[in-house]
């Protein structure tokens, strides 16, 4: 039995938190802790401390950033800090980012960021069994959010 | 009781700062501790001061950016640090950032200020309380700045 | 005998964990550890545990890029990652990435990553041998995933 | 009395560390330690000597960039360093750079530079005075090389 | 007598690890030690392992980028890494770059190489001598691979 940190913002569009607290509960029996946040920028520390002082193995980050130049440099930024966090814990966050460009419709915005959020907690429950967990499924062109693109292979 | 940091900028066109203060005095009892700088770049190790030489628990870390593209970078370079600094101490630094060129007049860029200042403030005032305060409005699509954008939910 | 380490996602759409396998396999007799992970910003933790988990000496972090300004973004973060791990290893990680706007075709595609994928396998045995294994090749202008453009020298 | 570190480069066309000399012993009795590297990119480390080998209390960093993009690039990966040094020692270095394409003639240049390089010194002289020394010019819009923006108020 | 370090790449299409080494034969008695990796983001760590457990006192790392948009990020990337090591051993690396970009022909480029290297070589003796030994140059417009612009003083 591992525990599972989900950190969610208060300025995302869909409560991304309860798709992830309800897709864990539905897959596996792990022990969960939530912490929401303002917004993408904040995530980093939030899964700082849910390793720390919650003993996390692993920690779900879920953000949504909007749609202008700024909102990009907004997810870089917070990425770098997840890069940090997992670097010093030695521990995976899988980060679950959602651009609001990424959708034409209120809908679709919808569709993708349940579907993205439902296949890192997958991801994330394999990651936790073992390091070739995935191996079975590397190089498949597996995809969150989209369908998959598949593998290429040569033909003899 | 805990302790709130404030830092602000001489750069700033806004005194941002006062408008902190006198919203944390408004809406709770915590101690504060201010700190000045010149610009938005030397906000980062005030900061890791302000944690590290005055036991704050949270800092607010006010500042301005100019409206061309090489403050779109200061403004970037000041966010890592930010993060390093909350990443190193695992307490929350919010990041209360107004660029110039989001407002039209200096009376709009006077309210985005305010607002976001002020609503920023409430977030720091519940993080204090807890890494579950927020969740109540997790996925809501709450906006600093500007009006909240809502949450999506798929009808039934 | 030494220890390589070999990390691959299921976002590629290429299997590169088997081909640089079966290279290691070709050209050596050191042993493997094989790592999965999603996509291609989970290399670095993934490195940073097989290092100090699991003894790796040096490791190939192998990864596919999207065609998209935001998946070259996905691909700086995950090499600053890389970076920051290596520092704190003080052992190499080789980066074996691939953009999949390099190619025009999927059997181009495959054919730019098999090749990169191979010679930076032999660049990471030449580097386990020590630090002027490679210096026979210095300032040769060799490429990995595409032809040498050969060395520059000075008539006389 | 505090050690004022005044870091400058050979790359700059105006002699940066003369100007700061000077302001600073027309300004106050502080000691000062001089060190001059080639270029921007080299500040970082210069800084950081200047703090552990050379004891110094704050350190102004002088450099200059020249016009173009990869110029930019150059400044910024400069200040992410100053950000790493400066959190690290909990020491502030106030950064004066002027990017060459700020000015269209050579004098115009060398005045920027001036303002810029002498009101950073009075900066410095005020951080070291404590935390709240600059609070009475809070959110003045105060700027370097070149004139105030001054504070927006509003009406009542 | 010190220990200078030289990495270079076998990415380059000029041999800058044998241009400096001659320069640095040519003008001083200190100890060499070089190291050659396969690209420009595999020299920060191999600086890191110079100074640790090579003991070098200053490395020169020469690495030539090409001339598209992603090998201006391969460089910023690289040039990062290297901040970060000089910072952590707090001692200077002199970061010897070409962009292919910068030459019109085969010829230029590797004027432009061996020029800048040379130059880089001469700074890193001069760094060695102390922390004033370029201060005599300071403000002086001083340029690697091309013609020094010179330095702006106004009249009076």
């Amino acid at each position: 039995m591992a525990k599972i940190g989900i950190v969610d913002t208060t300025f995302s569009r869909v409560d991304m938190g309860a798709i992830a607290l309800s897709k864990v509960k539905e897959n596996s029996e792990h022990e969960i802790e939530r912490y929401t946040v303002p917004g993408i920028k904040d995530l980093p520390v939030a899964c700082k401390i849910l390793f720390e002082k919650h003993n996390s193995d692993i920690v779900l980050a879920l953000g949504m950033a909007g749609p202008k130049p700024i909102d990009k440099q907004c997810s870089h930024e917070s990425t770098l800090g997840l890069q940090t966090v997992q670097i010093s814990e030695g521990k995976h966050i899988l980060e679950v980012f959602v651009h609001m460009d990424e959708a034409n419709t209120e809908k679709e915005l919808y569709e993708i960021t349940k579907n993205r959020t439902e296949k890192h907690v997958v991801n994330a429950l394999e990651l936790l069994k073992g390091k070739e967990s995935l191996s079975k499924y590397a190089g498949m062109g597996r995809r969150q959010g989209k369908e998959d693109e598949g593998s290429i292979k040569l033909e003899k």
